[in-house]
């Protein structure tokens, strides 16, 4: 199954994305993909309503905007370095354990929306990233138990001003998490329709140029592996995201680099998880 | 006002402490202190709603557990090192701007409840802390308007496993987000009872020595300060929760270092925001 939200910002919908990519309204369930959805066995319950609803749900016209497809989440985790060579192009060393970072929750944005560069960017980047959909609360969870804790995935933009996050003092949440930095989508894609999430193709092409191409196979730490790590830190919750990590191609590991000016545009995917597009946009005070 | 919210955790209920210490339950307001209830001057509805129906509000048992004065908050952002004698206990330079970092919204919890040392925990500590909560969405603001977007103050300890946070890979968040590891409260205290937050006594005891006494007058960075500059790199929503650093007296800063072990007992207070107490407690699996 493929969730969606669709409508103007602040006021989506649910909806699904059928096989033949048609996109069907289910507001008629009454439940948005929120913590209780996800945590409360929604997407077996979503399931057995469209055996008997589907045909009798409004279409959602392709030309509709795609919002983030599930609201608001208690916390967006990030997995840090998280591909060898992107470490190197960073000018970092290949991490011994996962090193982990948040992203606000303000910063997610629909999969197609403009990304917004911030006042006094310079420095502004992308990151095509695996992102993780959590099903069920997990705390101190084993590897081998992971993927009963995991709903889905989905495609997410882990967008960074590289100034903000690495030349400031401090910690890299500077970088990470301003407004638009989060595109995710077009859909979350249930587990059971990615068999192997730790062997995906993903890119990201700005302007035209391919600028990322590698596998979720070049992984550092496994889907399974930073699921576990991260819940003998924090509890996660059914709808959090985690986000593994980007490949090598990153605009910060080019010489010179090369950073985001308005009007660029960017177009990302992932195998079995759709792709999405973002204009870059000045901040229009 | 004070506002508290009282009962079990995952059920509590909204209510407000009245000046002589009485503790009374407003759920009649119809409205939980979440983000829409300050967005939407909830301050000033409930200070009316209260004016006709506070004579017949249930009164509620000092003996009730108190739960975070807040419904989830979207992000806790925090201030590191906001006080130069604790930066250098710590072993860190003074910053020449704030240094963020967010902690996780799920290590929320009640002023008066446990602290759980999590699992291969050796360096749990505390940070008593002024924090500020959100009355108004925050976006590029300007010092000078700093206050209109606060809605009040709370109590808060910033606890901090400090293997977790400094000699692990990476970012500060694995020693920052542990569940329990934001005890908030007891009560939000509305701006207009705290004329100068820059300028507050703050303390905290572990087992009836007194670790941190300091005063917010010693900020590097002061709460108008935060908020502005906080916001030039996120927005802020209402309900988000800011806090704004600990001074010196942590158990990092001893020599040897003192940390946490099952049964001991932090208690805290700030001028105005009343006290807290938690009990640190081993995990229990």
């Amino acid at each position: 199954m493929k969730l969606i939200r669709f409508g103007t910002e602040g006021h989506e919908k649910p909806g699904v994305q059928l096989a033949d990519g048609t996109r069907i309204d289910v507001s008629g369930f009454g439940q948005d993909y929120n913590e209780d959805f996800f945590g409360g066995d929604g997407l077996k319950r979503l399931g057995n309503w469209l055996k008997t609803n589907q045909a009798s749900c409004p279409k959602v016209s392709n030309a509709e905007r795609l919002g983030v497809p599930l609201t608001r989440p208690s916390k967006l985790v990030c997995v840090g370095l998280n591909y060898a060579k992107h470490a190197a192009e960073a000018g970092m060393k290949v991490p011994k354990e996962p090193v982990l970072f948040f992203k606000s929750t303000t910063a997610l944005c629909g999969p197609n929306d403009d990304v917004i560069i911030p006042k006094n960017s310079e420095k502004t980047d992308w990151e095509v990233e695996l992102a993780i959909v959590i099903g069920k609360k997990a705390s101190y969870i084993e590897e081998a138990d992971a993927f009963d804790h995991i709903a889905g995935y989905v495609l997410h933009n882990d967008v960074s001003e590289r100034a903000f996050q690495i030349e400031k003092e401090g910690q890299w949440c500077k970088g990470k998490g301003c407004d638009t930095f989060a595109p995710l989508g077009p859909f979350i894609a249930t587990k059971d329709e990615i068999p192997n999430p730790n062997n995906l193709n993903l890119w990201l092409i700005v302007n035209g140029e391919r600028l990322q191409d590698s596998s979720t196979s070049d992984f550092i730490f496994n889907v399974q592996e930073v699921v576990s790590y991260i819940s003998q830190y924090m509890t996660l919750l059914p709808g959090d995201i985690i986000s593994t990590g980007t490949p090598f191609g990153v605009g910060l590991g080019f010489d010179p680099p090369r950073y985001l000016k308005p009007g660029d545009v960017m177009e990302l995917g992932i195998d079995g998880l759709g792709t999405s597009r973002q204009v870059a946009k000045a901040y229009q005070g």
